[in-house]
């Protein structure tokens, strides 16, 4: 595995960020059946092992998962306030639920599961997302410890093709662009911030 | 002029963070000619006067704007880390450059110019943005005192239709959803986080 020119300012981002809960919210942007655009944070789960990918996890019954199943083009935002640093990743999504036919991936979402909290993993069981506010009923008895997730868990793997990177500390600032080319390669440019 | 009902838990929002700069950096999300989503950091520049239009600027040769003026609806994504809140605007944007044809926005234009600081101003100047970097030469001599913006100047007023408002502290997490009727009144519900 080669590990995309990107990576190095991200992973110095996030190491420099460590200390902060919150650098590792990021937003993704969707689009909608309609065509029209859609923005929510969510929490980077880290690379799925030797691969540029990145993860992330939500519900079947979310608004995004059938943005995505319509329109797989997507792109995060990721805003890094101590270093003042943008990365912008535009790729596309794989979305991994209990039916997907690649048994590494299957894998790759059952960990991804099991590395969750207790609060993470309980949200899967709350009401429909977006749905009218149903009255406070206890949520079902669930038993966090399964190792399996539930039907509704997907495991959103993000494939970048094209990273824009964005320095705002110095005069003049500082933008580069990441972007594959036909024979699979990343090439780097430095483009006017 | 009405203040719609979500204005007043984000006024609040903006007054707990007022000490943190970068509290104002929000990210719009747009869709190209192609349909794919597009994603970046901006900085709200409060609201247009007795309205609930938010104001952003940028500059007519920017992705976004050549995004917008082929699907001017957007969503603006605008998480606070301290409050743990976020707040979603879904809605339409105008474009407010040089030759629109309203006084009275030609106005807010001027102002929204002039109450940018002298390095937000220099932006303007610079060379295209997202071009390969041109070489390091001097910016054209640019006289910041002048009134009126330079004609890539563009104010963009983001006009939410339907807000999305979740609280993530606190459990259960509360999230509402204000929209806009057809008689153009706000009405507010409370869903399912």
């Amino acid at each position: 595995m080669i590990l995309a020119p990107w990576r190095e300012p991200l992973q110095r981002a996030i190491h420099l960020s460590r200390s902060i809960p919150y650098s590792r919210y990021i937003q993704l942007a969707t689009v909608s059946k309609e065509g029209k655009p859609a923005n929510r944070t969510v929490v980077f789960r880290g690379f799925l092992p030797n691969t540029n990918i990145i993860q992330i996890v939500t519900d079947t019954r979310s608004q995004k998962f059938s943005h995505l199943q319509h329109q797989s083009w997507a792109e995060i935002c990721w805003y890094f306030s101590k270093t003042r640093q943008q990365f912008r990743f535009f790729g596309k999504v794989i979305l991994v639920t209990a039916e997907y036919e690649d048994s590494k991936l299957i894998k790759a979402r059952q960990t991804s599961w099991q590395a969750l909290s207790d609060s993470g993993k309980e949200q899967f069981f709350w009401p429909t997302p977006g749905d009218l506010l149903t009255s406070n009923q206890p949520n079902p008895k669930i038993n966090l410890k399964d190792i399996n997730p539930p039907a509704n868990f997907c495991l959103l793997l993000f494939n970048s093709e094209k990273v824009d990177f964005l320095a705002l500390k110095g005069n003049p600032q500082k933008r580069y662009l990441y972007f594959l080319n036909s024979n699979n390669t990343w090439l780097t440019q430095q483009i006017n911030p």
